[in-house]
């Protein structure tokens, strides 16, 4: 048996890396900058603990594209090495220099706020670059070095006459990434990756309009100045403390992050725990849609105020995915499955942290002002209504706060509406039943009709709400729902009162035949009703378990296809006690009999949205010569 | 000045190996089933050319799960390594096993299909694995070797009795990656990314029933016996030539690729190209819905029938993602940016075969068989709409094929239509007026009106169509396209002859005050016009610019928010020539006049479906009231 040494082919690890390192070439940008971000943070943490004697300062970080001799520059005033460290830290592929600092300085590095693994990151320079150069000076007293490297292994190494402390890297842009010569280039990446990390990002200049001097004439021009363009926001708001910030700082954040947004976001949540995993961050609920897809994707995951994602899906819990904001957390592994996320203990305890934190929040703005929720209410139940449906404990918490709006724009609690409607809503079989609309307009006949017997109609509008209904008739003891166009109102809710028929059930008898006659039978089962007597003559109705079944299955509910596929359902009601029923069972004509049925079956229709096209046009026409 | 080599430090080649080498762990059983199909791809060459003495037979890859031990298996039964070549192409990472081959035998080795970059893939291995092991017997006629490493840079390797030729890896799964013992992970892992590969694969066996011998009793079971279960199909339909697949053969790969997909493509394209790049692929046209965002996202990229994503943003025209399908080709670069992606020549190219093999295959469609064509028309539209918009040499393809339907349900070219409506729909000015309807339904009295004049009216319902109509009026000559409900008919198309009014310009003045005295006139211009005495008397219509904006605004045309937010402008039209109009003039009782004014207003909106809510509720029950 031999044993050995796996040896890696240098000859082959640039290639290596260039392939394989990132899939996105871009990502060389964030990564050079992480290093010099990371390098300002070591220097400011040994003058703080008087290991380093440099002046600190205020030190910023230089971008620099040099178009005409295709080199883009990236300059720090961090620690820089001394040749030594150059050797130590450039020249061993894949030996992570920030692993060994972290070991050094163990106990006072987590609020130093180091980041990334420098020495690595630092080839994806190859991914971009044909040639490599860095030209460094160490905050000790030791010469600058000057390092330069062309992609194959081998470097050279040699004094530099630079004096001020920092690291410079030139990179000589290879033709086949021109494109980052590209001043919109590399704007738009630093702004993708770079917006919010903790040192400033100078990328050129801009011109700045100063006050006039005094006694200058209304004419002369205001003088100006070239100032440093910082393309970032070092401290931003998500890294403050809750008690630090004002609504109008959150307000300002939001326009940060998203500056094509105009609209202003409801509320926000204010992220931060540190045990058992450290997280900050800022949520925002914007106005919602209906379309739940369109808003996604809109949070964005940072590591240390560095850019990671904005799919943050396994991170956040589906249902908000739909907010908006920022999450900034070491603790989430990157480069991982999705399958692998969300088996993960501590993605697993974000996860839930977030969801408690939102529910908290609602709670909160719930009790404290409870006029105010009720006016947003609209623009965020779609959010509320799907964490009910998906998690049970959100469920569990958002029971308490989730509003039921009525048709008259009053919002009510479960437990309210429960004993408002209790007593007058509760039928023969002591079952409460529950009465709502999805269409003020559309439905408005059938909203009338129950109003009329004193009842309260709710109004629920959401495209996922058939499913909240059916979860809350499992939920909940001895409750239903029903749509109040499912039935005639003395249907929906059975009480034990009979209305006194003016017809005897022989005439009725022959009603039903004279309405089936006429009626189409394939659409509408007629169905004669004893009403009050200025119930409406006619009605259409929808029964209420297949309707919501169907609606069900067109918003994705599994499993239940054979709905999607069966034909509407309709019942034409008529009213036994109406004075125009009377006429009709008593027209002797049969002529007027069929006219007096269609034009009442037509209005019936019409109330229900089911008269279009040529059949509207001719009652129109024939309505038209009625008038006159 | 020092020179110098880079030194990799192998001691931490393993954790950045496993960190970065690919994002998606669940990716090695790919890299090792493409090594596994490579070696076996590579025997049958070398035996083709009789470089190898070896039998080829019919080899198999098995997978096979451990779960006790916590193994995973990949055996081939390709051309395996003697112990040198395990030194050569194992332990010497990044050294290309590929790339020296493809050197060797140049000439003949594109039609065998290697695949892979043999060596570098292995080590994808340590992403899951603690401890690797691989027995391999090579075609030649030396021992067997058994390479072991623990995921340090230091390996065993000794010889092995192992006797059939082929290679055998054998990982020892880590504790963090356990689920890659799941049956149920493997399988859909090998059905996502090894469901084409060209070497059979077997993971376990299947139960399959034999026909009953002879004389067997009916209550007798059916014998069973167990076969390999093979998880691909190594000659996927796109492999093949269009010559020699039947259209069932397309149909039956449609539902190899989405069997959860019950409704059948209505066509396919096959594409096939070697130069100036290699490209083949099968894309189809399923029915297409108008939610265009739903549908995207369905077309396989393979590159020599390994799967590698589903993401073809950016190497298929956008219009064409809706598509569905599968296009291999090892020219399209993977791990860049998708900006990368978009400049680079290849892809643009490639871009471009696709655009112009649809646009053919469109037309040899219509040419062949266009009663068919036309049926599919409705189902494919939004697919030719939105490629005419966005891609100019589709559009002048397209416009010979493109249809226009009618509301009667003829389906015309632009040439057939402007020939068919030149002479009867020219107005005074010369312009020929194509007049439309978004829904029959909706627009019955409209479309009627038109008809009735002689006019043809396009039925035209995409989301996208009012960009479309945009697009063709700047294009095509002397043109303009005006919805049916715009205005009354004859100022639609005006001719130059007048309807001679029963009214004095004093008397439809004097109606005029009178309707605006009872018309809300924040909702609707009144519009008094000289019509034909049995057009309708009242109708409300929608000045076409204005909505057509408005239209354009809510699906996506960029600048125009100002349209989105203006209110919704209506006009009353009122047929100063229709006898009800006169009585109205002539209503002496105010409140019958503005009784009579109401319920006209009210039918009018009605036919625009403006009627809504309480007022419909009010009509309706004024209505029955007339009845009686």
């Amino acid at each position: 048996m031999a044993t050995g040494n796996i040896n890696v082919s240098v000859e082959n690890i640039f290639p290596l890396i260039k392939k394989f390192l990132y899939s996105d070439h871009e990502i060389f940008l964030r990564e050079l900058i992480s290093n010099a971000t990371d390098a300002t943070l070591k220097l400011k943490h040994l003058t703080q603990i008087g290991e380093s004697k440099a002046e600190y300062g205020n030190p910023i970080i230089e971008v620099k594209i040099d178009k005409e001799g295709k080199k883009l520059h990236i300059i720090d005033q961090g620690l820089g090495m001394t040749s030594d460290e150059v050797e130590k830290y450039i020249n061993q592929v894949a030996f992570s220099g920030a692993n060994e600092f972290l070991e050094q300085y163990k106990e006072k590095v987590e609020d130093a706020g180091i980041i990334g693994h420098f020495g690595l990151g630092f080839y994806s320079a190859f991914m971009v670059a044909e040639k490599v150069e860095i030209i460094t000076k160490s905050h000790k007293d030791e010469p600058a070095a000057h390092w330069t490297c062309d992609g194959s292994p081998q470097f050279t190494l040699e004094a530099h006459d630079k004096t001020d402390r920092g690291t410079e890297i030139i990179l000589h842009i290879a033709e086949d990434s021109l494109e980052f010569l590209e001043e919109g280039r590399i704007s738009s990446l630093l702004t993708k990756y770079n917006k919010f990390m903790p040192v400033s990002i100078k990328f050129g200049t801009k011109t700045e309009t100063l006050p006039k001097p005094e006694g200058a004439k209304e004419e002369d021009p205001a003088p100006t100045q070239e100032v440093d363009n910082i393309i970032n926001n070092p401290n931003p708001a998500w890294t403050k403390q809750p008690s630090e910030l004002e609504d109008e700082d959150y307000k300002g954040f939001y326009r940060e992050l998203y500056p094509m947004q105009f609209e202003e976001p409801l509320f926000n949540i204010h992220l931060n725990v540190d045990y058992p995993f450290n997280l900050t961050g800022i949520l925002y609920f914007p106005k919602m849609t209906n379309d739940m897809n369109m808003q996604k994707d809109k949070i964005q995951l940072y590591q240390n105020q560095v850019f990671v994602t904005d799919n943050v899906e396994g991170i956040v819990p589906e249902f908000l995915t739909m907010l908006r904001g920022v999450i900034d957390s070491p603790d989430i592994p990157l480069n991982v499955s999705r399958s692998y996320l969300q088996a993960d203990g501590n993605v697993k305890k974000i996860s839930s942290y977030i969801t408690r934190k939102v529910a908290d929040k609602l709670k909160s703005l719930f009790n404290n002002n409870r006029e105010d929720f009720e006016k947003k209410w609209d623009d965020i139940k779609i959010v509320i209504e799907y964490g009910m449906l998906s998690e049970e404990k959100f469920f569990e918490k958002a029971d308490k706060f989730a509003l039921y709006p009525t048709v008259d724009g009053s919002y009510l609690t479960y437990e309210e509406l429960e004993a408002k409607i209790k007593d007058s809503q509760t039928d023969k079989d002591g079952k409460t039943i529950i009465l709502y609309a999805s269409n003020k307009d559309e439905q408005h006949a059938y909203i009338e009709a129950a109003k009329g017997k004193g009842y309260e109609v709710l109004l629920l509008d959401s495209p996922i709400v058939s499913h909240l209904i059916q979860k809350l008739e499992t939920t909940k003891e001895n409750i239903s729902f029903a749509r109040v166009d499912a039935d005639h109102i003395d249907n929906l809710i059975k009480k034990d009162e009979e209305q006194i028929s003016k017809l005897s059930d022989e005439e009725k008898e022959t009603l039903k035949t004279s309405l089936e006659a006429v009626v189409p039978k394939d659409k509408y089962t007629v169905q004669v009703e004893t009403m009050s007597s200025d119930a409406t003559p006619f009605m259409i109705t929808q029964p209420e378990f297949m309707r919501r079944m169907k609606e069900m299955q067109q918003t994705g509910g599994g499993g239940m296809n054979m709905f999607g596929n069966m034909p509407e359902m309709y019942n034409l009601v008529v009213n036994s006690n109406h004075s125009l029923v009377s006429d009709i069972l008593n027209e002797k004509d049969d002529t007027k009999k069929e006219a007096l049925i269609n034009q009442s079956l037509d209005l019936a229709r019409l109330s229900q949205g089911l008269l279009k096209g040529e059949e509207l046009t001719n009652f129109i026409k024939r309505s038209y010569e009625m008038i006159k």
